[in-house]
């Protein structure tokens, strides 16, 4: 919940912070790509703010990749905004984000999806004002390895731990609650960390942990990337990924509130939707043969684990 | 508006003639299609009821089909079900329809939608039974033609003349807004009819327009069909369609109603998602060039028109 506060959160910070780690992270990934570069766009938000979408397609790593920064003015609070926050229906806002995703061209390597996000409502003074932080990272291989599951929630955990060490075992159990498609049963991936509407002791410590998490994505990603960009792969397992990356779209377009908040808030459609996959497939009651590394992504993945506590 | 009524409708009689409905136009497919069959399932749905998903795959021309049956017997109506009729929610209810989506492979033939169904409420007595039809067809080609979908809204429009000449204007007109992607201000494609919650003039009546308009389909389709499955077509013409599918996974997860209810509703998930098509792209912030044939798509083929009054 939201603290009374003597002074107003520092958007301006938040904002900074923000611009900074859309640079630090397009950049890092084209250094691991080696080849495509981030089309680095900026259109301005009609109402006001400006929108960075920043895509890459067609790379050797990055089939396609968006880190958009998002700085949206608004008069009025879209209803997938204050669900659970109904006295802030109608009122001015605005929200600053980055969000990314992550399409590789190995299968080996995982997709993967983080989202940091400010929400600030002006009062008349700081105690009417309500603001809160939100984000995350989740990771969605097509072929499991203990090692990366292990390395993914080791460090957001010590992202966590900035805050208070009873972080991580709510935002990792968040993130499994969210990144599940209830249609199929089925976790999206093998999670991280997610929070939202988070405020908890004050500005200066939430922002901190927020900054934490958002530090952690690459420290998170990078060593993966790194280790099975160079495992050679046939039709076999691009078939499962494109195959698999229809969980994503299902996921993306029936349960993201991110994905309709954008759209209802008239957000710039192709902003919003270039989190889609670049090529998809959907085959009619398909399911991986038992014994197949296929059938162990189901069975040993696609399940929540306490991947932090297991020995690396 | 449902009608009082001295009699309870004839629910077998729908059943039946749906169950044959099926059976029609799989085997005029497969005719079609000159090598794939339908995978002819039944699959008893939890609860009561069946549901009979035929799907066919991998064809010449049925890159991906799906003919659907399902009876649905349910305890409580879905929220999805009853927005207009928040009186029924609660209730038991059958619902049992036709439900068929064909994905060809050569992009010179549309790719169609069409879906027959009837709902009944049953109450103490016919008087407080609840009963309507729904239904219709609609038509998404990747390469207009005039003489294509000038063929379709006639089919359309004399099938609907069978009840009176002033359902296919409004059928038509609420196809056109049904079938419409907000978050990108195009209309799915050229349209067709589409009605619900049809009882006017009493069950004998709405019957046979709903009869009527479910015959309509394959005279509507297969002439096409027939006229241009022999296109030649290259990469370009198949990158373009796999884009284009793209809207039509977008429609069906973010606004159709049918695959929503669906879900809620419990059905089985393949079967509800056997609509979405074998092969998909996202390409970011792409647009045809002008005076393209896929610029001309966009200019004279998605926007709602009159086809049925044009010169064919």
């Amino acid at each position: 919940m939201t603290e009374v506060e003597s002074s107003l959160p520092d958007r301006m910070a938040v904002s900074e912070f923000l611009v900074g780690l859309q640079t630090r992270i397009a950049t890092k990934l084209e250094a691991l790509d080696g080849e495509v570069q981030f089309r680095r766009e900026e259109i301005p938000r009609p109402g006001g703010g400006v929108s960075r979408p920043w895509v890459a397609e067609g790379g050797p790593l990055l089939e396609k990749a968006a880190v958009n920064f998002t700085h949206t003015e608004g008069r009025e609070m879209p209803a997938a905004a204050t669900q659970r926050r109904p006295e802030l229906a109608g009122r001015n806002y605005e929200a600053i984000s980055v969000s990314l995703i992550v399409h590789p061209r190995n299968p080996y390597v995982p997709t993967c999806h983080a989202n940091y996000r400010f929400f600030l409502a002006p009062g008349e003074d700081a105690a009417s004002s309500v603001w809160w932080f939100g984000g995350g990272f989740d990771c969605t291989p097509y072929y499991g390895f203990d090692e990366d599951a292990i390395h993914w929630h080791q460090t957001a955990r010590a992202a966590c731990e900035v805050h208070s060490p009873e972080l991580y075992p709510r935002f990792k159990e968040q993130c499994d609650r969210y990144f599940f498609l209830p249609h199929r049963n089925e976790p999206r991936g093998i999670g991280g960390i997610f929070f939202d509407d988070f405020s908890e002791g004050g500005f200066d410590k939430a922002y901190a942990l927020w900054r934490s998490a958002a530090d952690a994505f690459l420290l998170a990603y990078a060593p993966i990337v790194e280790r099975r960009n160079g495992i050679t792969w046939g039709e076999r397992e691009r078939d499962f990924q494109i195959y698999r990356r229809g969980r994503y779209v299902e996921f993306n377009l029936l349960q993201d509130r991110g994905t309709r908040f954008g759209l209802e808030a008239g957000a710039r459609t192709e902003s919003v939707l270039a989190s889609l996959p670049p090529q998809v497939s959907w085959r009619y009651d398909w399911s991986p043969e038992d014994g197949t590394p296929e059938a162990e992504l189901y069975r040993d993945y696609l399940r929540p684990r306490n991947w932090a506590d297991e020995a690396p």
